[in-house]
Order: structure tokens, then C-alpha cells, then sequence
């Protein structure tokens, strides 16, 4: 089966407080964005690669792709206004039938592992949301009421979420509602139900500048282990 | 008011995969409940703390009070078999009218401004549940199917948690259930509501190899700041 990842690198770093956007900032020598696109580049030899950027950073991709020397396998495009416009854009490029991963960029250490557990499932059963179990309490709340919600219950949810290419593109051809958190919320507006699989605790977003110091510790720890 | 922090140091060290219980590792030659003790010990002049400590470390806990010169202020008692009997154990030493905070030791990183915010609003309302919001999305299973929290309603719950002592107490005047994941949820089941407040994203709990990273780095960058 074909297969496509849409690697979705749209955002800026405000929460960073650094004037590089988060998935070009570095880790070991490294951009955050070169250890996703390399892990993916590993996990399939016949992998497609769509790195969705901010228009204002296709330089970098480009001089990224150079670096993977992965130029036939990866295409750049353009990011859109919202995660949900970005992804559509990265549809476009394609062609079914297939599996399509979708990923944050900035989730870079993201494992072969997990990548190919996630394409085993949506090839049995259509889809393949990455998920682990919450480790403190969650409340629900309403208006100045909250409900806890029962502990067991509660995934966090991670990417790559991965679709079949005829569940997905379809669920795609919509306009954007407030609602699109992510791909599974998309595809389920079109009616179809989305399944979970376990993820990875350490496939963190790199959000905040601890993130960052976390990501360099398990990159250390992960190179030791080679 | 009267003041009383009942510190939770019950847990064992087996997702840190260190001999030492983790209330006991070390962050810039400190155990984390020292940091935990000192914060509460700074919030208030007038503060009682209670310690809940596994009987196999009360020593260590002597040792800690004797280095935070606080013996008058500090009362240690053994803990029991689940947080919920840990806290019940240590509430026998609490006096009325007060103030009580229950607070997970390891979060040591607990600011003392959130520390009075959690008294000003429990003297007003009746408690305080401090919590933040979600920065991933959010599914709830249930069976193999499960549904998207909206990120916007969902709070992610730390500590303290502040309570007046005519509501915590009489909460705890019951046998455990398992629904018992936090004191918040005693007192709900006794029938009281219960108020959130903002919390911080830094007063994390240290549950992971990698959180004692991020805490020496916050830790580094508040003492820069003094």
C-alpha cells in the first residue's frame, strides 16, 4: 500500500519566547523538524513525505530536505490558517488507495515503532489515533460546576493519527468547523468512527521550553542505547 | 484562620526506577519534599504542617525537619494504604476553624503565591482545586469507542487542595471507595460542590525520570531571578 505523511509544521513559537518557530529549533546540532521527517524517512523505504510550512519558512524545508537528501521523497507546500486548511492543503498531493499519517512536526521523537504499529491498524480497521492513559486528574467542566472524569477513561491523544486515504480525503472535502481539533475530529464529522491505538509517553509536543530539555534527555539516552 | 497543610509523601519510586522514593530525590543537593516543606513554611507564618510519610521513612523526615529548623511547626505521621487513609491519618491533627491544603510532596515546584491564592478563595468559597488547562486534545473511552472532550472544558487538577475544615472533615468521616482519586472527590461525595482556580503550568508533579529535569531547569531559572 502507498503511503503519505503529512507533516504539519505550522506554528509559530509564542509559548517558545523564541523568535525561531518551535520545529526549527534545535536538539543536538538538529532541527526539531529534521528528527520527525528523519524517523519517518526510516520507517518505510517507499514513504511520501508532504511537509506542510509557513510560507515565510519554505527556505528552510527546502535546505532541510537537502540535508535528509531526501529531495524525490519529500514535497513542501504551504501551511493555511488553521491546522485544519494546512492538512487539506497536504491532501492534495495524495493518490489512493493509501495510508496517510498525520503528524505535528514538532512531535519529533516520534519512533519507527510507533509509526508502523499505527499503519498495521489502519490497515486492519481503518484508523490509528495514537493515545497513552493521563497520569493526574481530569475535570470536565460547565459553567462554574466540574465533573471528574473517571481517571481510567482518560487518553491523551498523540499523533500520527493515520486514516485509510478513502476515510480520510472525503472527510476532508468539508469547510472548517471550530470543532477540528485534529484529523479524528474531522473524520468523525463525516460519520466515521475513529479507533485508537496505544501511543508513546515519550512522543511529547515540544510546546514549552522544559519540553525541549526533556526531548535532548531521551535523545541522549536513546543514542546511548545504539 | 488557623492554617494547615497536610503534605501527602506516600508514594513509592517505581515509575522513577530509583531505590529512593521519590519525595526523597534530590534537585540542587535538596529532596523534593524539602521544597515541597519550605514553600508552605513561607506562605505562612502561622502554618501547621503535617507530614505523611511511609513508616520506613519517618526518619528521613526527622532529618528534613531538623534541616528546615521547624520542629514546632512540623508534625509527622505515617501514612496508609492509599492516599485517601494517608490524608485521613494526617486530618486527625488538624484543629478547627481552619484552613486546610492537601498537597502531593512531590510537587515541589508549588509557588507561594498559589499557596495563598488557594487560602483566599477557600476562606471565600468553601475550597480551592487548583487546575490548568489541557495543551493536547482529549478523547474519553468508553468500551472501543470514545469521544472528543472539548479542550476548552477540560482542567488538568493539581494541588494544594484547599478546603475549609467544616467541609474537608466531615468528608472524611467515611470508608474508601475507589472513586476516591483525590480529595476534591471526597467532598463531592459528601455531597459538597467544589470550586476550581487557576493553577500553574510549573507545579507539576515529579512522576518521571524526565520531570526531574524540567525541575531543576525552573528551579535554575527562579533563583537567576532572585
Amino acid at each position: 500500500m502507498e503511503k503519505y505523511a503529512v507533516i504539519v509544521a505550522g506554528g509559530s513559537g509564542s509559548r517558545m519566547g523564541t523568535p525561531v518557530p518551535k520545529q526549527f529549533l534545535l536538539l543536538q546540532q538538529r532541527s526539531l523538524l529534521w528528527y520527525s521527517l528523519n524517523t519517518f524517512l526510516h520507517a518505510f523505504d517507499d514513504i511520501h513525505i508532504i511537509l506542510v510550512l509557513p510560507e515565510e519558512n519554505m527556505a528552510e524545508g527546502e535546505k532541510l530536505v537537502t540535508e535528509l537528501n531526501a529531495g524525490k521523497k519529500i514535497t513542501i507546500t504551504k501551511g493555511g490558517s488553521t491546522r485544519f486548511h494546512s492538512v487539506q492543503n497536504g491532501l492534495r498531493f495524495v493518490t489512493e488507495p493509501s495510508i496517510v499519517f498525520v503528524h505535528d512536526g514538532v512531535r519529533c521523537l516520534v519512533t519507527k515503532g510507533l509509526i508502523r504499529r499505527c499503519y498495521a491498524q489502519a490497515l486492519e480497521k481503518g484508523s490509528a489515533i495514537p493515545a497513552v492513559a493521563a497520569t493526574d486528574s481530569i475535570r470536565i467542566v460547565d459553567g462554574d460546576t466540574s465533573v471528574v472524569a473517571n481517571r481510567n477513561d482518560v487518553r491523551i491523544i498523540q499523533t500520527p493519527q493515520t486514516f485509510q486515504s478513502a476515510i480520510l480525503l472525503p472527510a476532508f472535502k468539508t469547510t472548517h468547523q471550530e470543532s477540528f481539533t485534529d484529523e479524528a475530529t474531522v473524520v468523525e464529522a463525516s460519520q466515521q468512527k475513529i479507533f485508537l491505538i496505544e501511543g508513546e509517553y515519550e512522543n511529547i509536543k515540544i510546546t514549552r521550553p522544559a519540553d525541549l530539555l526533556i526531548a535532548e534527555k531521551i535523545l541522549a539516552e536513546r543514542s546511548s542505547l545504539q
